[in-house]
């Protein structure tokens, strides 16, 4: 596993500085008061395409020569992150290739068209999705960015946690969602590497409980099920982040659909800010363990507002 | 009509700036894209109990004497002012009585009590609440306080404008939803006094369009029905803003229920934050009008972020 240093890590984010924005950190007082903890929340909901997708994919695109910069870059998400690398590609003016599901909902397609992403459908299984990106490497020479499992991806996702340090630097842990494990292996290195009391804490859901079970057992695992409201964490972790996340991350928590529910409630009704379900797993588990979180410092990471009103029931 | 110089208007705010909060001033590239025009959104979805009505609930407290404040405020509201005089008088130490329709969702009952409002309910007619809010002022000698008709509430609902004029002196229009007539006639009398070139606009559903026609009219018109979702905006004007809003109102856009939602969805998925159905209106009414602001630079009042996600269909 490759080591980084203080400065390789404020590299990356001078790196990509200019292509993203430094999103805020909110407080609320009335969920400090439900909570019994300070809690700083960093709004990567208000993140260029709304997520902190951005920061992984403009890092993994700007480490590529200018050469390869050329013959594009392409990966296969329905998500965040097919958004992220097309709006990425298209400030540097980069093709994206964009491997989609058929069976992905049509906004979320037109989305990457916004931004100029080149879609390529496939068949809905993940080796189908793999081929066909395979075929877009092989015919145009184009790079293969993995959304989650890429070390530059993973560096430019902990630049969040960078700005959260910096304006924070004594806080007792940094809660984050955990999905494909990029967002929480990014943060786990920053905060290993810039702090000495502050903790790296995970959240998922029991529905997706991935991670927490591959930390107990070693090995990387994978869901049976996926049926959450948080649709984001539906990914599981990869060969790049789990050594990451197996040596830095403290604990991972795990949260029921109802906590998850309540949690979102919480932030859109009482901070009026949209943030995705994803993101309230994070609040969901600081409010599950109250107790050991008591009186606490504590970082939150909003990872997105990318919400389908067409979609949610609360 | 009195008359308000700019030192009466800055000594209304500095009288209430410990009480309220400064809401951020937000923008986005992509509506301003939609939009063909420059719109700086003045949040006060992010204000004390999530909407403008707390700058003129806490000054009209704050213009009684201390005998009158310890005697108390009533006023009956069912919506937002209900919330907002609740928690003003709180923080001064002082009663607040709120008279409700019996017939009022639970949920803002509960917000009520929350902030140790003293709720009388009533029957839902308008003389009953009349009737009930008298008694109290008769019986506790508290002081009645109009959600909207009162010029110490119209001026310090000015201050939202004031504090976005302070930061953008150039605006070529402020735009506000209308409802009961307090917010854009605070706003109309900030922006006559402080600006020289900047309009004031109303914007108005359709369904709900009493001001429109009481411009046209020259007197107080009522409204038949009441069929709009954005309900904050069901009140009707009243005999101490009507004139105001007559003088330096430029003018009142109506739109329909479609484009209030429509506008309301931009706001959610694009600016990541929360606002009222009645907060849309006004983004509503310049899309309606596109060719009249076209590159305008424009301010906007988001009144508030109130939202009973029980309720709202999108």
């Amino acid at each position: 596993m490759a080591t980084f240093s203080r400065e390789d890590l404020l590299n990356v984010h001078e790196r990509i500085k200019p292509y993203i924005h430094e999103t805020p950190i909110l407080t609320s007082s009335l969920i400090n008061e439900i909570a019994e903890c300070s809690i700083f929340f960093k709004c990567e909901n208000f993140q260029k395409m709304g997520a902190f997708k951005m920061r992984g994919a403009i890092n993994a695109i700007l480490q590529l020569s200018e050469e390869d910069q050329q013959k594009g870059v392409v990966t296969h998400s329905s998500g965040n992150f097919a958004q992220a690398l097309s709006i990425a590609a298209k400030s540097l003016n980069v093709p994206a290739y964009i491997v989609m599901p058929s069976s992905a909902p049509q906004v979320k397609k037109d989305a990457v068209k916004t931004y100029k992403g080149i879609i390529t459908e496939c068949p809905p299984t993940l080796q189908d999705r793999e081929k066909t990106a395979q075929k877009i490497v092989d015919d145009k020479g184009a790079t293969f960015v993995h959304p989650s499992n890429d070390i530059e991806v993973i560096l430019g996702q902990g630049t969040a946690a960078l700005e959260l340090i910096q304006k924070k630097p004594n806080l007792d842990c940094v809660v984050t969602p955990v999905g494909g494990g990029g967002l929480i292996a990014g943060t786990a290195l920053v905060v290993n590497v810039f702090t000495e009391k502050t903790k790296t804490i995970g959240a998922e859901p029991f529905e997706v409980d991935d991670a927490y079970r591959s930390l107990i057992s070693g090995k990387i695992e994978k869901n049976e099920s996926a049926n959450t409201i948080a649709d984001g964490l539906k990914t599981q972790l990869g060969d790049q982040n789990f050594p990451i996340i197996q040596k830095h991350v403290d604990s991972i928590i795990r949260v029921t659909e109802e906590e998850i529910k309540t949690a979102l409630k919480l932030i859109w009704e009482r901070m009026k800010i949209i943030v995705e379900p994803s993101s309230a797993v994070a609040l969901a588990a600081i409010l599950k363990k109250k107790k050991e979180f008591k009186n606490q410092e504590i970082g939150l990471l909003i990872s997105g507002g990318n919400v389908d009103f067409n979609q949610i029931q609360l």
